[in-house]
């Protein structure tokens, strides 16, 4: 299978074997063709629905069921962000989260391209998400975790069969060796910025833009983490522009959370490379890549749209995790809800105003750490015979 | 709202003031006119696809994110199941089940109304999908659960700030008093099998029957509790037939846990009336219905599409949710494993067969239960000196 790739950075061109980064460092994605790309007339649901802008796979099994997430209005959560407020809501994916756009692409280049085996580097989100696309396509899955992965997590993860291997060392080092280890063992593993997962992160935005069409949101809202899901939504609205389908790109805002916030501190200085950190404790530790691969795209991706990149505590977070619970209906996983967290700063900062359509990208289901900051219940109880009288004094 | 309801049994007309039931004793449902149904020309990916066979109302917020669930194929569950087997994948609603279809177009009827509060009688997923639905919508949602209910379904729940209200006493009871106590007291009550509730989760069936358009599925298989989801089921395909979309409807085969399967033992006895009985434990909970209020109903269902009803014990329940994560990718609810083993047990016993091509419905996520016979792990650790080696030797 010939893929097509080319650098953001310094425009040179490559192919999917030549491996994930250019000479100059900085990661490759994949190469469309947009000129005569149109919104597609099927009536598809899935990711698939974007084939014209995929690498040319046929999808089997579970990666026909990744994408096509709800886009929901969230009225109550307005006057929080002092603008018109979308949620898309990832967590309606096969195993959860947004993972599952990139792996199903991964999965399903590597079942045609005749692979036994893929794999990735994960504590989480897409090491459960790979597992699931592997299994459901029959190929081996290898799943590098640190070693200190915590031991639910990692049951979760057994649930769909991988092979995992806990790995003591570095974990940016760990996913830079994991793509030489894989390619010279035949694995092919699709890491979190690697080109075929970044083509299937950015339909993400497809979907967004197709439902606002002929209109383009004002502003969307990203959590970031390796920055593969960014530059896959910052490439997306690329290509919508070249086709013609859009009239402007929203500003890209992506937030971290504080305790290992590399980009944000990077943005912050003004800096176009991100510097690698030490990460601090946070609930929000699905984002937390101290040594981020796509950082610096990031930046660029920030910069080119009028965006902004920033860091928000875990306070902030837990809160904005309880609001869009209860005022939007969508419980959310913690490193997600850092996306209203976020945007009720942009609001306080005059980033977001009055008119703005908002998207808040949430990435991923909280009900896989239900245990996190669970709320104390205070029911009544009471007998049936008293349900008349207790329901007319409560209501 | 005029919404024209009538009665599966005996043909009596009524309106939805009348009540959920008819004064024959069977439950209504809502009165469609399929007569000029077509197949909808929208990219609309959500359950109001099909609003042309709802009530007429206007979705809002979350009730905009229902429905539009994948339907995969598994083939590697084919040669246990002896047929062509596709997986709709219901855990991919916004909070994890198909409730949400029901609670979408009870929670919007409410709306539209003018309500103030809505209500459920539950102690899972449809008060969770309510509370979610309602705290969207911004009406209070009062939660009638069993005085015994888990703490830890009891925190999920609370994480959508509804009014929880712990009733001590028989939960059959509950259930036919709550749409009494309601109908009093101002608060809608959208219970298991009420006319709204059975409206939305119709949508299931006609996603999968618009998925196999112009062909039709052999069979589909559903677990069963109250009765609702079978109802609804059934009904859409029977106006799928009316409208001339489906040259035949598919069998329709329902799945019980064998500790407490009193729909599965009237079949069994070729009853036409559903006997109340005493539940024990099981891991299905959520299925664990004693006295289904619609049990009658799915008896006729089953009957009138040649389907059946059958149980399924705990042990072959814990195996088929093994098998849909480690073959299929997909991790469910204990309660829908039930129609995976459930379809083994059709296979073995000759009612599903080589050319069938079967749907099986997985009603709900597993992350709300991942403690839940949770796998012991045993992955081997390694320095990322070791990695090359290591890996090779493992591949």
């Amino acid at each position: 299978m010939d893929v097509p790739l080319s650098c953001y950075a310094c425009g040179t061109t490559a192919a999917l074997a030549d491996g994930a980064r250019c000479d100059c460092g900085e990661p490759y994605w994949v190469q469309t063709d947009p000129s005569t790309f149109e919104w597609p007339d099927t009536s598809e649901r899935s990711l698939w629905r974007y084939r014209a802008l995929l690498p040319d796979v046929t999808p089997a099994g579970l990666a026909a069921g990744a994408g096509g997430t709800p886009l929901v209005r969230a009225p109550r959560l307005d006057d929080d962000v002092g603008a018109t407020v979308h949620v898309k809501y990832e967590g309606a994916n096969p195993t959860g989260t947004f993972k599952d756009r990139g792996s199903a692409v991964g999965v399903a280049a590597g079942a045609a391209a005749g692979d036994d085996a893929v794999g990735t580097v994960s504590h989480g989100n897409m090491a459960r998400s790979m597992a699931a696309h592997a299994a459901s396509a029959g190929l081996d899955c290898l799943v590098l975790v640190p070693a200190d992965i915590p031991v639910e997590r990692l049951a979760l993860l057994a649930r769909y069969d991988p092979t995992i291997l806990r790995v003591e060392g570095d974990y940016g080092r760990l996913y830079r060796e994991s793509l030489r280890v894989g390619s010279e063992a035949g694995v092919r593993f699709v890491n979190s910025d690697t080109p075929l997962r970044v083509a299937g992160q950015g339909t993400t935005a497809l979907e967004i833009a197709e439902s606002f069409a002929p209109d383009v949101p004002d502003a969307v809202v990203l959590p970031v983490s390796s920055g593969g899901h960014a530059s896959g939504v910052w490439k997306a609205f690329r290509d919508l522009s070249a086709a013609d389908l859009v009239d402007r790109v929203p500003r890209l805002y992506f937030v971290q959370t504080s305790a290992c916030a590399p980009i944000a501190e990077a943005w912050a200085r003004r800096d176009d490379v991100v510097t690698p950190v030490e990460a601090g404790e946070t609930v929000a530790y699905s984002i937390a890549n101290a040594d981020p691969p796509s950082g610096n795209r990031v930046l660029a991706a920030a910069s080119e749209t009028d965006g902004g990149v920033l860091a928000v505590d875990d306070d902030a977070i837990l809160d904005a995790r309880r609001a869009l619970a209860s005022s939007a209906g969508l419980f959310v996983e913690s490193a997600c809800a850092t996306v209203l967290a976020g945007a009720r700063r942009l609001h306080d900062r005059g980033d977001l105003v009055a008119d703005d359509d908002v998207v808040l990208v949430a990435t991923g289901t909280g009900f896989t750490e239900r245990d996190l900051d669970a709320p104390g219940v205070d029911a009544e109880t009471v007998p049936l015979s008293a349900l008349d009288e207790t329901v007319a004094r409560i209501i």
